[in-house]
């Protein structure tokens, strides 16, 4: 790209990709920085640059679609299948060279540069649309490239973990509608990982097999909080949902992450990808807003324990109604529900198809 | 009142108060739950009864101004200060007979009562205006209520921490305008406290100091993030924000909660409480909607370690713009934080008073 940044481009089918990015260069920000929280020792990333990044731009002026004449925007070319790029304010990126995230004694803890790594995956040359409505060819090459990507940045030394994430709509923050997803990939083990990853490991310490694993297991059994299945993959509503729509869908063969899974696995996910988040928009007859987050053990541990799995949550509890994330939840980390599961569950089943 | 809940009237001069609940006797809701989310060894409470509750009713049917001859109101009496009443819609309440919170061992988790305690603290009788427009005494009066409260609460065998919060502006999911903030006691120690408590008590077996002194000492130290002081308490944004304007208030001698605060500590508080929200609201010159949230130690552990102090923040990053927590907060529990703390706090420092 103009400024240095690597750019990934995923065919369906081969072709040769050489346009020239011929954008005027530009440097990049300063990089983010690392601070410890001492009060719950948790990293938090300072990027100031970020206020400036782009609001909302009418889609005459969308930075992730093909270069057109009259625009030239972050993917070079006048069509693609699917394109990841470095994003350009990225709150993680690498280090310079000798960083360290050194241990913090005392009271004076040091700032350290935010090592790791975002990217931007833009899901379709075309501006309007969503995940949900793209081919299931489509949304196997999203697939790929995700677990292209993760093997990747797998690689890099200071990041510990990969986390593959869509937001959708206004009310979850999204800055761009051009359909599209992010890479995040952190060079600490994140608070909610950390949690997860204590759970696991002291599940299989004592009962010698993943957490997932049983879950799925007493999902299946229990039935009525089940959404979809097919050979490869089940979709639930978990037993302790913390938002009013939740949905979980994870592989029925454990694996840590994206990278692992079967090639017929991977081909099984469109299809229940598509029903689940067409479910959702089904529900209030509206689109709704979602964080879609892609739960992949961290590189180095807890490889055995932790499972894949993709977690799907919506802040809309009713229509004109959000479900914010006040004091309980905000402060104390305490969620409330709304809303049984398997209230919810029944909900989305009935969407009618 | 009309349905047995508790009520209690805190009043700046001594009066009877005799004034009886004559609204027709309706049944409480079903108590809500608490699942085990065994992904994450978290407790969530469900409680499907608050989907109906009060919506930003109209003021004229506020219920939680005094009762008139129009209205019969949540509070009986025809005026009143500070009033502090059970939650109509708790998500936590008194457990029935023979409850206990055992231990959960495998996949098969029990679905508890959901115990504790959720009240109402209503800060004036006044439907308009807000904390930080109240006078000095009446926020006194208010610090006493929450000071009585958390003794009280902290008796009940069921409860493990008292949690004493506001809520205000819509944005931040704010149900009712008049202005109210609120206790929720839990059966279990939060998320959001576990962390804080591993972090204290680690600290305070390294060097037997509390973390919290020890962060109030550097904070006077470097000195750029502190925005407003006086002889018992020091307000300040913290090192490692995870919010636009976050603002941490907390005593310079140490305690574990409110109760422990001394007189003259309790009789300083409003001055810099009004401050520090004041200029909150002066940063953008519009009511800042936040979350006002007491850390306390809890009710039987890291009483040596873990340090009362006062957390507001804000979503508001600028003027039409908020935080959102979107994938890397919501889903991995790690903050981006698009503001450097020094400029925050240098902000605060500049509004004019």
């Amino acid at each position: 790209m103009f400024d240095g940044r690597e750019i990934f481009y995923y065919d369906s089918v081969a072709r040769e990709r050489n346009a020239i990015d011929t954008r005027e260069f530009e440097p990049r920000p300063e990089p983010a920085v690392l601070r410890l929280d001492l009060l719950t020792n948790e990293w938090i990333a300072v990027a100031a640059h970020r206020q400036r990044r782009a609001f909302l731009p009418p889609k005459e002026l969308c930075p992730l679609c093909p270069t057109s004449d009259g625009l030239k925007t972050e993917i070079a070319d006048s069509d693609f299948d699917v394109v990841v790029f470095e994003n350009r304010s990225p709150s993680f990126a690498e280090p310079a060279e000798g960083w360290t995230m050194a241990d913090n004694e005392g009271i004076e803890t040091e700032i350290h540069q935010a090592a790791g790594r975002c990217e931007v995956v833009v899901f379709s040359d075309k501006h309007e649309g969503s995940f949900a409505n793209l081919s299931v060819q489509q949304i196997r090459t999203i697939m790929e490239a995700w677990r292209d990507r993760t093997r990747e940045i797998s690689k890099l030394p200071y990041v510990e973990q990969v986390f593959i994430f869509e937001n959708r709509g206004e009310e979850v923050g999204v800055t761009l509608n051009h359909p599209h997803g992010q890479i995040y990939a952190y060079p600490f083990i994140t608070p909610r990982t950390q949690s997860m990853l204590a759970a696991a490991q002291d599940y299989y310490d004592k009962y010698k097999r993943p957490l997932l694993t049983d879950i799925i297991d007493r999902e299946i059994n229990d039935e009525v909080r089940v959404i979809a299945q097919n050979e490869h993959w089940i979709a639930y509503v978990p037993f302790a949902a913390r938002y009013p729509y939740e949905i979980h869908v994870a592989p029925k063969e454990f694996v840590p992450d994206l990278v692992e899974l079967s090639a017929a696995a991977a081909d099984a996910f469109p299809e229940i990808a598509k029903e689940v988040l067409t479910r959702l928009d089904g529900v209030f007859g509206i689109t709704m807003a979602y964080i879609a987050a892609w739960h992949q053990a961290p590189v180095r541990v807890g490889r055995d324990s932790l499972g894949l799995h993709w977690q799907i949550t919506s802040v809309r509890r009713a229509p004109g109604k959000l479900k914010y994330l006040a004091g309980s939840e905000s402060a104390m980390g305490a969620f409330i529900m709304d809303l049984a599961p398997e209230q919810a569950a029944q909900t989305l089943r009935d969407v009618q198809l």
